[in-house]
């Protein structure tokens, strides 16, 4: 029986797994927050026991990572007796540049790799790092597992990956379409073929990776060929505070109206606009919809505004691939908003698309909620991106 | 039978047709080139007769416009007795803002707008506005109509139109996706609906305007409810030297990694980018074709990423509609590259589009280039701007 260790790490956070392998359960999971600030905080929660907090100082993610193997094996509050129960660890990774394609065991070059990425995923890429390297430190001989983000955006064809910018900014910089939200695709993806019994070699599938980010992918047998975001997750899909695609004159424009430099202007498409932006009301789709609900018109724009732009991102991937088999919808909105499906799915009857509007009101679990008529599956897919980590992980050890 | 003059002002430039508005032929038309700069130059082309070069300084528009009318009335190379035969001017304008969605006869107010819209149209609205005061001083009392090329993306809906940016950005400064390319989107969805006998209540059609400059709409019973160009024709397809889409966030990268200014940065994207970027080899779609011919990797990746954006805006703009029953090409690439639009209908299938490769052949005409059986009519569709704006002149005076 293999335990894995599933680790995400942000600057001052470290999310944690304890998966088995084997059954695919969850056996403990937690969050250090506030690492290397004041008032750190680890909380600890073992399935079928209670929460556990523990108040105490972080000042690296290496003591967090200490804390974390305390309280996994804690007589009272633990779920192994020993660290050396956990057989591998799983890291989710940001930015693999153009090196990675698949996840893959850690050593010198992956690490160098991870750090020449730094300038592509500089919030990011840095705190994957330390947190492998604090999980070296704490488990030596365990092998650590990075599983990047971009990993499935790939196998892109050029023509999908390219921007039409001089080409030496992709040769130089390496200035092109990356996608994000890679392991979540691919889990979805792969799920779908299954419980959607497509033929993995050729199927075309659609991923809607619908939350406060959010990301379309088109898939042909697996292999991604195209996906929303771009050389940061800003670009496609309205968000919850990003804008996605826009003129990129109004970056200018805002810049020159405002008076702002370039890095403010940014910080506002990723941070102030996206559903949020166009509302007034907040990121959080529920709440739009609840402002809406009460007669909100720029909340009912905003909603509106989203759903056209995964309706056209949709349209245009069926283009990209000549066809669809299976759309998935998955994430916050994607498996739980039954209405934004509805607003989605009534745009593309073109495509010879039924809706089983029965189906379409469950929720937590694998769900068709197309008809058997429906010319394209169309399903519900819970993503789970620890277990997807888990699973490459246990693949290459 | 009244004659109409065409006039399309440049900061340093005048275009000008005389059109017979009765058989819709060109009597004369011509250019002034260099005006307010030495060496300016006329070169005037009457039908049937040789053209008429006027080497003669032009401190300003109004002494262009003086030569034009001369030129128009010359005993040898004229083509009218008296400028009294002219019975209107139809100006081709940049950007109405969102005040005027239609084509409007010149007063003090449209003047006014126009010069609210300098902002919005640098380049074009001053010297838009430059073209109508000449011609005003020069024919008084003559009827100028102004023809705004946003004119026709100004039907589109609140979802298609609005970033999801702060939405003050939107009321303080109009910073919204306007469209351009207007009145060759509006001129040949007409035309299209006559050509392929669409109903013209509901029919729901796509436009292709693919030349150096490049955008797509989407009609429906002759109104635009999206189109690819947004605050400024940089967005939507890749062109010549434009990179269209791009993740915002590129911006910020090349101005912090090449050291640049936002300004310099829109520049190069705006003017080196596009099929020109990515090959190295020219902006002209024919020599980036010539050099794929002839072996060069950048050249194939050009066209190829170009052909994919088409397509995916043409899917994407079906799914906008929920269905399509026309596609027309227009415009350099879209009435003359038969291989360009064999490679965009090729990947379009899933539609039911059959394609006539024989008619496809064909240049210069209204063209159906898809089959009986085809379930979308596809066809051909030359893009006349200044036909159109005679027309929209007759049908306001």
């Amino acid at each position: 029986m293999m335990k894995v260790l599933v680790i995400n790490c942000g600057s001052s956070s470290l999310k944690y797994q304890l998966i088995d392998s084997q059954t695919e359960e969850v056996l403990a999971k937690g969050l250090c927050e506030r690492i290397g600030i004041d008032g750190s905080k680890l909380t600890h929660k073992p399935t079928g026991k209670e929460d556990y907090v523990v108040e105490s100082p972080m000042k690296d993610h290496q003591i967090a990572v200490k804390l974390v193997l305390d309280a996994l094996t804690d007589k009272d509050h633990g779920v192994i007796t020993d660290i050396k129960e956990i057989s591998a660890v799983g890291h989710r990774v940001l930015h693999a540049g153009q090196v990675y394609s698949d996840s893959i065991v850690v050593n010198e070059d992956v690490k160098r790799v991870i750090r020449e990425c730094f300038d592509l995923g500089p919030l990011h890429n840095p705190a994957n790092l330390i947190g492998i390297e604090a999980c070296e430190a704490a488990m030596p001989g365990v092998p650590q597992v990075a599983v990047f983000d971009t990993a499935f955006g790939q196998s892109m064809p050029k023509k999908a990956y390219l921007y039409a910018i001089p080409y030496e900014y992709y040769e130089k910089y390496g200035i092109r379409r990356y996608g994000f939200h890679g392991t979540s695709h691919s889990f979805v993806s792969k799920e779908t073929i299954k419980f959607a019994n497509l033929n993995p070699e050729n199927c075309k599938v659609i991923v809607c990776h619908l939350g406060n980010g959010a990301s379309i992918s088109a898939s042909i047998g697996g292999k991604c060929v195209d996906t929303s975001m771009g050389l940061t997750p800003l670009e496609g899909l309205i968000m919850g505070t990003r804008s996605g695609d826009v003129d990129p004159a109004v970056v200018q424009y805002i810049c020159n109206k405002e008076n702002k430099t370039v890095d403010e202007v940014l910080n506002i498409l990723n941070k102030k606009s996206g559903v949020l932006g166009i509302s007034g009301v907040s990121s959080d789709f529920r709440d739009v919809t609840k402002a809406e609900n009460e007669g909100n018109e720029r909340a009912k724009a905003a909603n509106e505004a989203f759903i056209y732009r995964v309706i056209k991102y949709i349209g245009a991937y069926v283009a990209a691939m000549n066809g669809v088999d299976a759309i998935a919808f998955t994430a916050g909105v994607g498996e739980n908003d039954v209405n934004a499906r509805e607003k989605i799915l009534s745009g593309l009857t073109y495509l010879g698309i039924e809706v089983d509007h029965e189906a379409n009101k469950k929720r937590g679990e694998n769900t068709m909620i197309s008809t058997p008529a429906s010319k394209v599956k169309v399903c519900v897919i819970p993503t789970n991106e620890e277990l997807a980590i888990a699973r490459e992980t246990v693949a290459l050890v």
